[in-house]
């Protein structure tokens, strides 16, 4: 028997429903390419967003239909996000940081039927547009002339009345796909995960909660992470959905830019990879009173494990909170939330570090269960194992690609591709990616916390860990380190450094400076590369 | 085309396993009938409520069967709360301050196969048993011989054993029907409104939201809201999901005993009808320093609408603050919450007063509109309508009663019978229900705004107000008021005191004293009743 519930469907149409009806006075800021600020409000962006569904459909973009979008963070590309889906289509927000060869390859396996591109990245797309099979080309430009046969955004959009937009005609089922982003894998062809509408409401709302990334009304957020990137982890749908004020980038990214844009704009809430919130604490560092950040109370960091000195300094030295979130594509993209229940509100810092260090606690809807050699893993914070995920935004199967169905269980969880252990209330810590793990004389090494432990010391800006092959224990660590400018210290110094924090048997044998680590288009480390640089290491015997 | 998500259902297990999995250190807390408090987890919670699933299926409980609960606020009920839906059966929480007519009707209703009682409920039981289909009894009780052919719940659970709960084997389907409960309505019989687990879920992921009623792991909520009364608003699923320390106060709802359980038990949040507060208002006013209460954030009252003069009290006296929701049984119950946006808060404090004596905005995934005599109103917090909401936690239909359909549109609505205005940025405001406004010569009075304008008058405790057949305007108002202990005051003073606060033509032209507002179940005005007092009563020619 059936409750007596409305079937009202979990579709973004409400979602922009909500935004324009009820903080349609609150503001959207973006920073455009001449630097300057551009503003609007949630009713000029869902107006514009109804026109944008009107001039796609002129152009005879059909439901089911893929249109891409190769832009930054702005209020265009936020039109984009609803129009599209609403429209019954899939938004394939396009990865601007992929080779050109990738690029190429998602647009066409997802079947982009039109692309809507920034004026800065005409040039990239020139590289790629022989090659797909999208025709229709949407520029968002600052006017003047553009290339032979492409469209101007704004005069598409100047063309609709949005009067001729029907609410009450969409007849969205949840279940329809909204929008599209490949996964930036290291190895293979990118994979492309297809989201419903159902699985974006459901994780807007559970990005909101307060024990998530806490999205109220009165915040003001700017996502540094990419619209192109797993769906700026969820904050735009969200914000439309709590009514924040929303500041966008635009292609801005350096410190100085983003800080300043924190300080004028009174940003509270904002969200990117550890290499950005790197490079802002080095300018912060340098010049401790110049930003005014009081109103900036919650950094969310996701994307790669944050070291712990990088969140005690950002604590101790400015006062500013990071949460760490982890995700994958594959998840919408949140998974779990690095808070600090009430039971660790009484611990020592260092142990609400250690905690805050890790990936946290599932949210809502979220279920966890790591995968050992014997079986499942019990929760005790020692065994490690695979961890296996499942929920309602949690991806089935990649997109046109069954030899990939080895990704997912017979009793359909997501293997994630992550070795964890799991405490005793389900707090997760990543131990390394399955393949990145050091087998060392039977026993696991963790190259992710051995990396932590060789940026702990003060003249290292950035270490990555591989393993390299040895005749003894199988496998031992390499570590390869970058000083930060102006430091020296030695491969025995940092060894005897360690010695401190991680057990003897994890020491890296081999611990050689390099001038970067390699880093794939969304800012972790390729440690692909790093194993072709070093793949003719040896031990000594 | 369909995402490529996963089908996760929206089911009440989930949020179980969750409660288990993340929070099984948290602790529930229930004063015992001898005031004592009686102290365990969500761990011990989660296995009893699955013995409490397998000691139902051994009684022969089968799926889509309706389970009585005749029971207070307490441990039991909140196992009893998951164990009968995850059984795939009907929780039916039965209002035990319902006329025993009117109990023995909706437990017949609604099919109950069985009924959970308390032992101090047992007379009241005893009264309907005859009459009612049911005939399992399980009583909660401290030990000791019950009457013949009853069912101890301890012993019930004792003789099960956890390990035969498999979790994998539910199946359930999220729009399965939850629960039920019926409306206290104030003229005909209780309509059943009939829950699923999908929008119990969803219901509990909002309430959570931190501009709803922001429930968060690190509170201690005590909902004084019975949870035979709209499911407890909520917060029992809530709570599970969001992991707070839940203090439930069992019988005991005198402010004594709910003051000495916020100081003790620490208590961050709490919920219950305006009746409450007074009592507990009356209190505090009599020894403001007894209690700290320095913990307690957040008092959410619903139920009937809050006076200014209550939340003023309580803010500037006590340092409370009273956060209004409005909701129905047929909302699960949510519907709005009045806090005060960004906008708001920078304004005077008798404007943010006066938004926070409003219902508010919609809840995320609640709709609403407002239909006046022609068409749909203007949201410019003057044009008065009857509201109208959808959502994927609101009735599409009564149970069992084709003759309510009336109250849902033909596209799909749900109409309150509430009258409103809402404002530019969806406000609402009840200004009273549907049967209950005041029409003199062609205007419409609102009720609710002149009760709260005469209990603003520090000599009344409470004002009803009601509208007896005029001569010449039709429609005038007579205001039935009772005065605080000691006070006197003549109806003529008041009249002077309202030209102050509301329009000349509002002023009642009777003022009758009373010594109590006959109030329905769940302490809402029976105006019904009131009419029939003043049924003979004549305005002069």
């Amino acid at each position: 028997m059936n409750g007596l519930m409305m079937d009202f469907q979990l579709t973004l149409d409400a979602v922009l429903r909500r935004a324009e009806q009820h903080f349609h006075k609150k503001e959207i800021v973006t920073r455009l390419p001449d630097k300057s600020f551009h503003r609007y409000t949630y009713r000029d962006m869902a107006q514009r967003a109804k026109k944008l569904t009107l001039a796609l459909k002129r152009l005879g973009i059909q439901k089911d239909d893929a249109v891409g979008t190769l832009c930054w963070n702005h209020y265009q590309h936020l039109e984009a996000y609803f129009a599209i889906p609403i429209l019954g289509c899939v938004l394939h927000t396009l990865n601007l940081r992929l080779h050109p060869d990738d690029l190429v390859y998602i647009a066409n396996d997802a079947n982009d039927k039109a692309i809507i591109v920034d004026e800065s990245l005409l040039p990239l797309l020139d590289s790629i547009k022989d090659q797909i099979n999208a025709k229709t080309f949407i520029v968002i430009s600052a006017g003047g002339d553009l290339p032979e046969g492409m469209l101007d955004y704004e005069t598409l959009l100047a063309a609709e009345d949005v009067a001729d937009f029907d609410d009450t005609a969409l007849n969205l089922d949840e279940n329809q796909a909204a929008a599209t982003c490949y996964t930036s894998g290291t190895t293979g062809k990118p994979k492309g995960v297809l989201y419903s509408h159902r699985s974006m409401v459901l994780h807007s709302m559970a990005a909101a909660l307060p024990d998530v990334l806490e999205i109220r009304e009165s915040d003001c957020i700017l996502p540094v992470v990419p619209m192109f990137h797993a769906n700026s982890w969820g904050i735009p749908y969200a914000a439309a959905m709590a009514g924040p004020k929303l500041v966008f980038p635009g292609p801005f990214l350096d410190p100085e830019s983003l800080l300043s844009a924190f300080v004028e704009e009174e940003v509270t809430v904002t969200a990117g990879v550890p290499t950005i919130w790197q490079g802002l604490l080095q300018m912060l560092d340098d010049d401790p009173k110049r930003f005014d950040l009081s109103k900036l109370r919650n950094l969310i960091v996701g994307g790669s494990a944050v070291p712990v000195s990088m969140l005690k300094n950002f604590q101790e030295n400015h006062g500013l909170h990071i949460t760490q979130a982890w995700g994958m594509t594959e998840l919408s993209p949140l998974g779990t939330v690095s808070g600090l229940n009430s039971e660790l509100k009484t611990e020592s810092a260092d142990k609400q570090y250690e905690y805050r260090a890790m990936q946290g606690n599932p949210v809502p809807l979220v279920e966890i269960r790591g995968r050992g050699d014997d079986g499942f893993i019990p929760w005790d914070g020692e065994a490690m194992g695979e961890l296996e995920v499942r929920g309602p935004w949690i991806s089935s199967a990649y997109f046109n690609r069954p030899d990939a169905a080895d990704r997912f269980t017979d009793d359909g969880w997501f293997k994630t591709g992550d070795i964890v252990t799991i405490d005793d209330i389900g707090y997760i810590k990543i131990q390394d990616r399955s393949k990145d793990l050091v087998k060392s004389g039977g026993e696991w090494i963790s190259s992710v916390d051995l990396e932590n432990a060789i940026m702990g010391h003060p003249a290292v800006a950035e270490a990555a860990v591989i393993a390299i092959p040895h005749p003894k224990w199988d496998e031992r660590p390499l570590a390869a380190v970058v000083l930060k400018e102006g430091q020296s210290v030695t491969g025995d110094e940092i060894k005897t450094y360690l010695a401190d924090h991680v057990a003897k048997w994890w020491i890296p044998d081999a611990i050689e400076f390099i001038d970067e680590v390699p880093k794939t288009s969304v800012g972790k480390f390729k440690k692909t590369e790093l194993r072709e640089m070093f793949k003719d290491f040896e031990f000594a015997k």
